[in-house]
């Protein structure tokens, strides 16, 4: 009798993927309108940048590996465009390599849950009011079918 | 030997579309980003409603036909959610039918231009705001697949 057996192994992409899935369902389900992969003013790209009823500005970046963390740990870049920015990792990720300020999700393909809250540094006015105009922009652009990525 | 003709006449669904279709892309070409059918808080659905480059919001209402225009004439509704509004007719209607004050645009599916601008009345900062980020909030669910319709 012969057994196959199969090996899946899961690539970062997919990781990175399907983590992002999740997290944005979570924040829909949290009442904020995500959006994927907004590259910011200042050229970083943020996985998802997210827009709330009352209008915060919520920022998730997604960490696929421990590796993606430690080559990729300039998470202070993003703070200056969102109200309140977190961390997004699989359930296998090592969480206690994060650092501890900002917001913790832990998230897979179908979903998550929010384990820490990100703590809110509300944004000036004149910058939350351009974010949100060059926000909206860039949702209606793609949401019309244009690859646009850009806030801007 | 037989001769075969084709009438092709277009409904009215598929002037609509058409129309809507170039004044999106002039819009876009302008600057807007524009969003297809969009209910406002009044229940009242704008064709096209875009956000510009500092925040204008413009409000387009597509006429496919004369009877189009006189069973719903009430263009007043959609002032308190715009800064400026234009009507978007084809290039056949007859244009002397409508009423002066608002912009005008031409277009078929291809394209269009302005025949006149749209007078702009600022809308009061609260309502602008609002206005922004249920814009925003409502692009990004439908960047993300979700069918959503209403400015909320």
């Amino acid at each position: 009798m012969e057994v196959s057996v199969t090996v899946v192994s899961v690539s970062r992409p997919e990781t990175t993927a399907a983590v992002t899935r999740g997290a944005a369902r979570l924040l829909a389900a949290l009442g904020y309108a995500p959006l994927t992969e907004v590259t910011l003013p200042n050229g970083r790209r943020a996985d998802l940048m997210a827009l709330g009823r009352k209008g915060e500005i919520l920022i998730v970046e997604v960490k696929s590996s421990v590796e993606d963390f430690r080559t990729d740990a300039k998470w202070g870049e993003y703070r200056p465009y969102c109200d309140a920015f977190a961390f997004a990792v699989a359930p296998e990720f090592p969480r206690e390599i994060l650092p501890e300020e900002p917001g913790l999700i832990v998230a897979d393909g179908f979903g998550g849950a929010v384990l820490r809250e990100a703590p809110v540094v509300p944004l000036a006015g004149a910058r939350r009011k351009a974010l949100t105009i060059a926000f909206g922009r860039l949702a209606a652009m793609r949401a019309g079918g244009a690859e646009a990525t850009t806030l801007e």
